[in-house]
């Protein structure tokens, strides 16, 4: 398998990868602005960001004409927001039991997600539904896989005030929040205004959400024009999924993750799960076993499949998807060469510096996990 | 309050702090080494390692002579086998639910403890007894509140296979390294010879552990001579510690760690756990109610405090242990003396960068969190 050449491209200015940014902000804090560090610094930051594109120099620059489009990199126009809502995403002080943050299920050592069937909420709460991916959820048309909240920032809210997830409320995170100076003082930097709220509180994570995308997949730098970025099968592959009809339902730069189709086209879907999809936000017949079309990015990472977790490896996925999907049986062959083309979806995921959390003081509300 | 002045220490060399470390190791996998990023990463390399030692030079070299002694910077010998532990301590796949990792009950976020009188564990079991911080604790005398394991090494079998934490065993968490092939190349590599078995693994882990210490403290730049490092009334609480006895237990470079002692020594502790300590070990009557004295490093950010979690702040630990092992009564003021004192010993704390783990195989046995 052909393997991408690391080469080192163009410094990018500040269209910089999340892992990079972290990086960077760490960095600047620990130096002091003398002549020497600002020299060093001055480095250490093209280092980063130019790191930050990751990988691999696109042969030609002419954009292939599919109907899929590359990821691009995170745009961050406020860092600070970004940082705070960083924290915000791994502090499990958000959560009743003071054990569960939104990277406990959404896991960005795990390709965003918790490889789980259905996630582990408070209590040891089994989940309805498989936890989809964070990595490049901000470009899905809506968030859950019913569509329930209209972007990130509705989202955030949902899982700490779910009995089965956070078990929190916003009012007791606001306030725990609120009991900690450094917090205090951070959302007033951050908002130029005194106080604190779940409006606050979830807009920051969606900022920090909207940095966790995967540029630079080996497909992208086909797509780019790099014929040397797929293998032959990989490529074969991807021919495989066109003609088969998946890119009706999985195209866009997300691969997905802009429409609701039935889980069960040609065959129905035999869910052990009695989730109903679409139609428990519209209330319309119609979309029952309607979900959100998942994306395909980092597939390779975000096991097990499907929204019940059903499907715990690409093969079995492909085999299900193209039978009641499409109603088609693949070859052994042809199974292996859209697995081969799946995993060229993996991107350069975000590496994150995990934060330094502001301690509670002698007036936070301590958590009550066994309560 | 005075603040240590943030400056630019002497480049240190090889004795870099872990967060610094995995800066280094992940900037240096993105660099391609040609003559221009040769550059970058040399003069981001000096930035780094200048950085990890944290804060300020001191304004004279000569320890003062005291009953404690500053925290070392960590020593990488073997920057590979590091690595391998940062991924192992964060891989939630090494507990039966594939939800728990070593960072779950020991947080990086939050001092290397979980803030909890007591952990959650698989099925979301109550823990027997509050999670040390694991900040600093290879230099502890043995592991364990009651020190039945001789170090980080022999500790980091433990949780893996307790029904109460991470519910697995030994056999099945090295089953689930060998099926994944990233894994299998990383240990051959760090061992130089083919297999993964138990004692690699906690070894990997230990040596990641073993960088997880906290130097440059403000109490630790007072004691390199540095008079401007406390304000007067943390150097009073630091003399009312002293001068009342604390420092018979708390002493050497973790304020403690380095002996076992009686809880309860002057009035008896009114335990709420069953917790017996060191006798569980010996055997011997003698010891019950021995426990390992805690590092009293970072206490400001490990909280709640005794072998049970019973004091919630800073304030009531100080007022117990000055009852109850001392026969003191601490005045409000004395008391906040030595709390202000305390909050000295908070360090630089490392920070690590989130690891990515390789994906699972079609092989790897999956988690059965509900089983």
């Amino acid at each position: 398998m052909i393997r991408p050449r690391a080469s080192m491209p163009g410094l990018s200015g500040m269209r910089v990868a999340a892992g990079a940014l972290m990086n960077l902000k760490k960095l600047k804090k620990h130096i002091t602005m003398n002549a020497t560090s600002r020299l060093f610094a001055a480095a250490a930051f093209s280092v980063l960001a130019a790191c930050s594109e990751g990988g691999q120099t696109p042969r030609s620059s002419s954009l292939r004409s599919e109907p899929v489009a590359p990821v691009a990199a995170a745009r961050v126009d406020d860092p600070e927001l970004v940082e705070l809502g960083r924290k915000l995403y791994f502090d499990p002080r958000l959560s009743k039991s003071g054990f569960i943050s939104c990277n406990s299920c959404h896991n960005l050592s795990m390709g965003g997600s918790d490889n789980l069937k259905s996630s582990i909420g408070h209590n040891w709460s089994k989940g309805p539904i498989n936890a989809p991916t964070v990595l490049n959820s901000s470009m899905n048309l809506a968030q859950f896989w019913d569509g329930r909240a209209k972007d990130l920032q509705e989202q955030a809210g949902g899982p700490i005030a779910n009995p089965g997830e956070m078990a929190f409320t916003h009012k007791l995170a606001v306030d725990m929040l609120l009991s900690i100076p450094a917090y205090v003082d951070e959302f007033r930097e951050v908002f130029g205004a005194e106080g604190i709220d779940i409006k606050k509180v979830t807009k920051a994570i969606a900022a920090f959400e909207e940095t966790l995308v995967t540029p630079g997949s080996r497909f992208d730098f086909w797509l780019k024009g790099d014929d040397r970025a797929l293998s032959a099968e990989e490529l074969e592959g991807y021919q495989l999924f066109k003609s088969s009809g998946c890119t009706a339902c999985h195209n866009g730069p997300l691969f997905g993750g802009n429409s609701y189709q039935k889980m069960g086209v040609i065959e129905p879907y035999s869910a052990k799960s009695p989730a109903e999809g679409r139609s428990a936000v519209t209330g319309r017949d119609a979309d029952r076993f309607n979900f959100k079309v998942p994306t395909l990015r980092n597939v390779e990472l975000t096991y097990p499949y499907f929204h019940d977790g059903e499907a715990e490896t690409l093969t079995e996925a492909v085999e299900v998807m193209g039978r009641i999907q499409l109603g088609r049986t693949y070859s052994e062959s042809d199974n292996r060469k859209i697995v081969a083309f799946l995993k060229t979806l993996t991107g350069k995921q975000p590496e994150i510096m995990l934060p330094l959390l502001p301690p509670s003081s002698d007036s936070t509300p301590r958590p009550t996990p066994f309560e």
